[in-house]
């Protein structure tokens, strides 16, 4: 174990880094029971720090597109893994493994690498993002409307747990980031030694405008008298504090979106299909153990209840008493150890006692909470705890087992007879973050997801398949939703972009199509356009939403048809055949194929000489809307909708809106063309 | 007005109609201040009525699809519209004219037929609607997650406001029971009459399943004490009242999703270049009126604020003054008068204390609250006022205005100087559901709506163009977002099917994709496959997910696009000069169309006899990934993705996923291929 000088914790707020007034309260190695900090933030000025960073850090990151909100996060992320060694150093003091580090450390910069990567895919480099489609009001185009996404101008308040300190801060900030939202950070006291450092790092790089990030290392004091409208707060830990904070007068007087994510009942099921023997009996048991090992169980997502069939529960049982009574408890550096401390003493006692209310429902059938046995260290100064495992032999009627949350290596075994009893079972946890279920079976997998799905945030469903791909019941992932309902909080996060989406506002704009272009930076039909120089000879420079192109009329003939079939080879009845396309409910006689309406089309529409136009890499929502009789006459109106210019490269994304229309002026076909084109040509 | 005696409502809930113990509190005729009914719930079971719901009317709702929820809805709002006469005789009661009425009774019929009709637009016809796209969690495509939406197995409590008792339960019922979730419906008991009797003849159409829709007339009482983690309540009425419900206990401890809609401190800005003369200038004043007098000022979304450059403000009084004073109040079936009666004279006494609140930083310039001059009715029995509007010189520096709501027909004046203070002036009403903003000047558009947009749930722009077209400041819109944030309570309903989802529960599955296949009924890439028949000559019944074809190979040549680009007329450089192309950065040289890529392809899947393959009605999310070179060979993959039956019609959508492969191995183009598909062939 390294050893390092307690130091003193400083907030980082309205600009500076503050020691707080005072000598600041001891935070203790989680395995050794030294000193390793001091915390306090007496005296800090919450409310300052508040108004700064809306007065300074909101204005600042909202006067950056999203992109390139979300390079900067991308350039951060990448520092951060380049420098992650001292992470893991400090990481030790909190008890956990290297191992156990890597989920908090690797995952938490991972995460926000992904959401900066995907951000740049996602969305538009732009300051607003349309969402949906436009929806026309009128008839006649005259009045539509669009929703779109707004930061919102306040501040993002993070109150996070003490068990991912770089990651719980990390896949809170990086949404919050790119969606315009400046971030006060209050990290656990627990381990908040390790937050901020990662924050000193972070801002150390120069890279986040000022104001955009501060952290408050202590109590949040009257941090939370001081929220207004446009502010959000999110909170992970116990759901008694939640619940707490989550109806503190000024959060509820000003409507503030407050998210809670709360430790939960967590749940894995076996499969009837799985006994022992199948593979994925042998994941099943991996799995159970694993979530009651890592990070010794102080996990929100870890499993505290094992779901099997009856007539398994005793193989299950043994397989995993053997295992735990096996696992070596010990110092978190020591590379011999596979499970390390508790990250207290404190909590140790608390588990112990969980472990003794659950004892009215569930005896224990590995394990012994008041006996310590380690392969190193002091197991009076480390907060070690060998695993337990309990089994509950009246499941359905119990209470404990399904409500009593254990904070550490614990779990609880309990058997079903029919998988209704598996599924109300899992429903008894009352919401949880996440669950799991062992089956090959796919109408398992559909009956049991079904059942418990509306309990979960996420559910993975673990099998010989997917045994070396899975990345396991207890990770949340950056594209995935992560939150549960009921007991687990109410609260969403991450999901991909969806979690940037929660530091923005929703409002819908209704007008007339050029005014909303302006708003939305999206042409919509009835809006502006110019038909001047054909648009594909102007640089992504020179386009402007609205830009237009008219082209000549083409008559596709029966020949052309014939033509096309041959050519191509597809000799589908309803192009070939009068009398089947007669028979066919949606045509009259024979018609012109879709693909060569589409590839009249462009004939029409390019411009063949050298330009801008780099490349089509693609076509969205291609709607065939009136068939092609042949004798029909097309002509093609193709209008610059959308341009996104990139941040690192010479050129960017132009959509096209295609509407091909008939003689009659009916719509034939309408659809987005995608084109890179060039920032500049000459 | 029509007179009817005085009549008991009923609460129906767990299966019959039931009137409560005693005689209940009268209810009086808004205009005439008679008896029209009486109201009390007291001895109704609350308790029992929610687990009727969740025990009969949530398990027969599940059963049935998404679809054929809709269709009930459907069938529902047909028939209501059919028998809308009597809702518009009880309307009058209510103190509202019939043009107020068709707000609440045409409007609200018509948000449900749009929710029906776009249900089934929309979603699938399934129990589950899966979101978004396949995550690929894995290299190898053995492990990958998609979010699905399943309907929260609870309750879905709507708690409405007295001023649209129709609209207020149909926009809510709407959604919640084509999301599958039961509802229990407390309306307002000043208007719960026609509350009553709409549910009544819903009731007696005998379309909903039992338990689907229960009525409760009168208190909530002990109702939300008995919320459980899976139900959902929406309310909508003063912020008080709701800042209250929300931090009930039993909603707090079980983290049930609160969704609050209350009235709001709305605006409405005159942009700069609307000025006396101007449409624009028109429009707003009448727009402005239209609010204060419409349903007499008692609706959520109305006008409060008037914010309009300094220059303007004296014309913009003058005129709004007129109109206003012209207003002929009386009668609500008085065909003369032009605004009706507020909801009772209570609700005229809180008026008139809000107005003299506002005076203390406003003054009257048109009406007098002490004073009431209608043209049929007595002002001593019905709830009349007159409208007032307010001016305020200081806004900027005031509170009351921003603040204070007289719910009824007033509204404040205020001025601004530059842009950026109207924009302040808009947000000191701390959140609001909607504001306006005139002007014909996309400049000013784009400013003022980045501007106000975090604010407000839904902003209109109003300009000439629009002018016939526009739906208005005060309309709510079933396919847009209703709801703001702050002040106006933090909630977002309708919005479309967005609406929907909010009575549903969002979780991520994971695992192996055949597995994944089985829950979310939409096959990925990686998951099971069978290669046996043409898929193409499999009807709708026959057809399996993962039904694949993998069609022969064909070499592109030159010739090929040669020919192509002369048939098509597409002669676009990267196909035509080898040079050009090889000076394009996506290019090696002269590339294949992608067009002529995705005809080939066509050409190679197709089966080219009659079958149940109808058309092919379109394209999704088309994208060209590999160049293709002259002399490469191209292999199509089609398999089976999705199979969407229709309920009323004798053929279903087929989505393929079609990914066109190089011989390589590389993927040229991937996208989905939607097809109309027989139920039957023979």
């Amino acid at each position: 174990m390294l050893k390092s000088a307690p130091r003193r914790l400083e907030s980082y707020v309205s600009g500076a880094w503050r020691p707080g007034a005072g000598e600041g309260a001891e935070l203790l190695d989680a395995a050794t029971g030294t000193a390793v900090a001091r915390i306090g933030a007496d005296g800090i000025d919450r409310a300052a720090a508040l108004a700064h960073a809306r007065e300074v850090g909101g204005p600042a990151l909202r006067a950056l597109t999203l992109h390139q909100r979300a390079l900067m996060l991308k350039e951060i992320g990448l520092r951060l893994m380049d420098g992650k060694e001292e992470f893991y150093l400090e990481n030790f003091h909190t008890g956990a493994t290297r191992k156990d580090g890597w989920i908090d450390i690797d995952g938490g910069i991972g995460t926000m690498l992904t959401f900066a990567s995907r951000a740049r895919r996602e969305f538009p480099n732009a300051h607003v993002i349309p969402e949906g489609p436009v929806e026309q009001l009128s008839q006649d185009q005259s009045f539509s409307a669009q929703h779109i996404l707004t930061p919102r101008p306040g501040v993002a308040i993070h109150i996070n747990a003490f068990n991912f300190p770089v990651w719980g801060m990390l896949e809170k900030i990086a949404p919050s980031l790119i969606a315009g939202m400046p971030c006060v950070v209050k990290p656990a006291s627990q381990t908040a030694y390790l937050t901020e450092l990662v924050v000193r790092r972070i801002l150390g790089m120069g890279v986040l405008p000022e104001g955009a990030l501060q952290l408050l290392c202590g109590s949040a004091g009257d941090l939370l008298d001081h929220v207004e409208e446009a502010d959000v707060v999110t909170f992970t830990g116990s759901a008694a504090t939640g619940q707490k904070l989550r109806v503190h007068p000024t959060i509820v007087a000003r409507s503030v979106p407050f998210t809670m994510e709360a430790d939960s009942l967590n749940c894995s099921i076996l499969g009837a299909d799985a006994g022992p023997g199948t593979p994925e009996f042998d994941l099943f048991v991996r799995e159970a153990v694993r979530e009651m090992i890592v990070k010794a169980g102080q996990k929100c997502t870890a499993i505290r209840r094992l779901i099997v069939p009856e007539a398994h529960a005793d193989a299950v049982s043994e397989a995993i008493s053997d295992r735990l009574t096996k696992t070596a408890v010990g110092l978190p550096d020591d590379e011999t150890a596979r499970m390390g401390a508790l990250v207290s003493r404190g909590d140790r006692d608390g588990v112990r006692a969980r472990i003794a209310e659950l004892q009215a429902e569930a005896e224990i059938v590995a394990g012994n909470p008041g006996e310590v046995r380690v392969v190193s260290g002091d197991p009076d100064q480390g907060a070690f705890l060998n695993p337990v495992l309990l089994r509950c032999a009246a499941p359905l009627t119990a209470r404990a087992v399904h409500d009593v949350e254990a904070f550490g290596p614990v779990a609880t075994l309990m058997s079903y007879d029919a998988p209704e009893e598996a599924v109300a079972l899992a429903r008894m946890g009352r919401g949880s973050l996440c669950s799991s279920l062992f089956t090959n079976d796919p109408g398992t997998a559909q009956a049991m997801v079904a059942g418990i799905a509306p309990f979960h945030g996420r559910v993975l469903i673990g099998n010989r398949a997917s045994a070396k791909s899975s990345t396991g019941h207890g990770s949340p992932l950056a594209p995935l939703v992560h939150g549960g309902p009921g007991r687990a909080g109410g609260g969403e996060e991450m999901g991909g972009m969806r979690g940037v989406k929660h530091f923005m506002m929703r409002t819908a704009v209704q007008g007339a199509p050029h005014l909303l272009t302006a708003v939305t930076g999206q042409w919509s039909d009835g809006g502006a356009t110019d038909r001047g120089t054909h648009p594909f000879r102007k640089s992504l420079g020179e386009l402007q939403l609205g830009d237009q192109l008219l082209t000549e009329a083409r008559t596709i003939t029966e020949d052309d048809t014939e033509h096309f079939a041959r050519f191509t080879g597809d000799t589908f009845y309803a192009h070939m055949d009068e009398a089947a396309a007669q028979a066919n409910p949606f045509f009259e006689g024979r018609v012109a194929h879709g693909y060569l309406i589409v590839s009249f089309a462009a004939g029409l529409f390019v411009w063949p000489d050298p330009g801008p136009v780099l490349a089509n890499y693609g076509i969205d929502n291609l709607r065939f809307l009136t068939p092609v009789y042949f004798g029909d006459t097309l002509q093609v109106r193709l209008t610059c909708k959308e341009i996104n210019p990139r941040e690192e490269a010479e050129h960017g994304e132009v959509r096209w809106d295609c509407l091909v229309a008939n003689q009659h002026g009916e719509t034939v076909a309408q659809y987005d063309v995608l084109t890179m084109v060039a920032k500049s040509w000459t």
